[in-house]
């Protein structure tokens, strides 16, 4: 990219909506991309659970981790460095340990819910914590109310998504997702601002199903993407997920995982779909529910970018291949 | 100590009355003395508060870490050997940092809170917990239910104990010790029945007023004590206290410390009140207020051992000193 380039992006608000890992990658490039502060990112919160008397955000933590620079570059969560010596004595005392706590990552959670216990909301915690750690982007919980996302097995149980994913380690067979929290969780004023001031929204690659859909579930949410330029990036790549069970939930839900079932998955909200550029490109006619979404093609364009992100470099070049075109098709309209 | 002692104290069931670090020395003497299972610790909760979100219960924390021998000799709280990962990221993360948490301290707060929010007792964690540390007396809370002792001071603020004591390191100048809970705070009935059931009960070398009168003002309790052969342990020697603001305390109140005035605090309720040897005795005309309590000394028998405990050594033959007494008294009887 040349300064020209930079300049450019200089202007450029971007609101990230993001799940953990993929996400976090994601909003990660946007962060060095803009100018410090303009971009704001609205994090899931569906996987927010309470363990050992804590209040654990495990989006929020990957995210900021991520901004922070401080994240584990190997596992895709916890921290750089961390210690385990907590965990060790949890263990001794034959108290649970399928949820990995590391020392400075627990420190975390026990701030966060410190703060929460002393009446602050949860964004104002994230806002405060997120601060202390030196992040400059702005980050949003969806929402200030619990909204837990829960797995409903075609064993027949509920799990909590945690349970699920942790526990579980993602083994059972989905039936169906719920979101919970309804219309007593409000999408977080905060965060319907930020996407109504961004120049555009980007759906980061995380999972559609229990990432982002989490998000839009919120009341608020889709009404303020339908007034926005949308793009989504495809966590799909040539039927697989590159991290976690987004392609075999989709199969468990009678979908075949592609990057098309996601962009159809997102269609109401989306202007532009970004897959990667080693899938072939989809045509108009590979939607086989296209006969009675006629026109759907034509309203989401589809645009293919090297999304695979394994350092820093491809994440930059991923966020302003974004905020390049955003510009391009600006001077187009 | 002769093998024909240590037979005879195979007999005895003791229960202990105690705060904490005190309390815990006189503890673990008897725990070592008598039989495994045959002691009792009926433990003051008054210190307990929520930090961070975790439940932390100080003194029973320090009669559990010493009867375990997992205990830190040097600072007589926390463990032995303890790491400070957390400690330190939560300064980073410019948390508080005034109630030290060590990493595996940590472990075991997380646990009971864990326990606690799963919807057990207190007690039933208790008993789960030391169990699982391998403690073989029982440990009984003073009560299930919050009793939380508070300290106002003479500027007229009230302090929460943790507040006065650790934070501000008990600087501020008492002016009265208020027992929370109430009616509300029952004694634990597994606790009023190793009163009832032990061949004799003694009140640890605690704070009188912040480690004992907390139990001792469980609804229960006295009822029960006065029933029984009661031992009180002077914490103070010569005019001081060996740890902790007792002395400060007293003096404060407008009390002069010392041996005799902790008698007399605890008169109502005692059989044999314990001093240490370098002190001088306690006449029967020391008492100033002996005029309007005709007859005490003749109820209140004062012995003299050896109280302050320096090693595990010190630390059984206080115990064993005291049953070795009652035994004697009992044959004389």
């Amino acid at each position: 990219m040349t300064s020209e380039n930079d300049l450019q992006f200089s202007e450029l608000k971007v609101t990230v909506l993001a799940g953990g890992v993929g996400g976090a990658k994601m909003v990660v490039g946007f962060d060095r991309a803009l100018r410090p502060g303009d971009l704001s990112v609205v994090v899931n919160t569906g996987d927010d659970f309470r363990h050992f008397g804590l209040q654990i955000c495990p989006d929020i933590d990957s995210v900021c981790y991520t901004l922070a620079g401080v994240a584990n570059k190997t596992y895709g969560w916890g921290l750089e460095g961390e210690t385990w010596q907590v965990a060790d004595a949890l263990k001794e005392l034959g108290a649970p340990t399928w949820f990995q706590l590391g020392d400075r990552d627990l420190a975390m959670h026990m701030e966060r819910t410190r703060l929460l216990e002393h009446g602050k909301s949860l964004s104002e915690v994230v806002k405060t914590l997120s601060r202390r750690m030196g992040i400059q982007s702005k980050v949003y919980p969806m929402s200030d109310q619990p909204a837990p996302t829960m797995i409903e097995t075609k064993q027949g149980s509920v799990l909590s998504f945690q349970d699920y994913l942790v526990r579980l380690a993602a083994e059972p067979e989905v039936k169906r997702i719920i979101h919970g929290g309804g219309e007593h969780a409000q999408a977080l004023p905060g965060a319907l601002k930020a996407i109504e001031e961004a120049d555009f929204v980007v759906l980061a690659p995380s999972n559609p199903w229990v990432s982002i859909d989490p998000i839009l579930a919120r009341p608020g949410i889709s009404e303020a993407l339908i007034k926005q330029t949308v793009y989504a990036v495809s966590p799909i790549i040539l039927g697989k997920a590159l991290k976690g069970p987004a392609a075999k939930m989709f199969a468990e839900l009678g979908i075949e995982p592609s990057s098309l079932a996601v962009m159809e998955h997102y269609q109401e909200t989306l202007d532009y779909f970004v897959h990667d550029i080693s899938e072939p490109p989809i045509e108009k006619n590979d939607s086989p529910k296209a006969e009675r979404r006629v026109g759907v093609p034509e309203i989401v364009r589809t645009l293919q970018f090297q999304t695979i992100m394994k350092d820093e470099n491809d994440k930059v070049a991923l966020a302003k291949a974004i905020c390049s075109h955003y510009l391009q098709n600006r001077c187009d309209a």
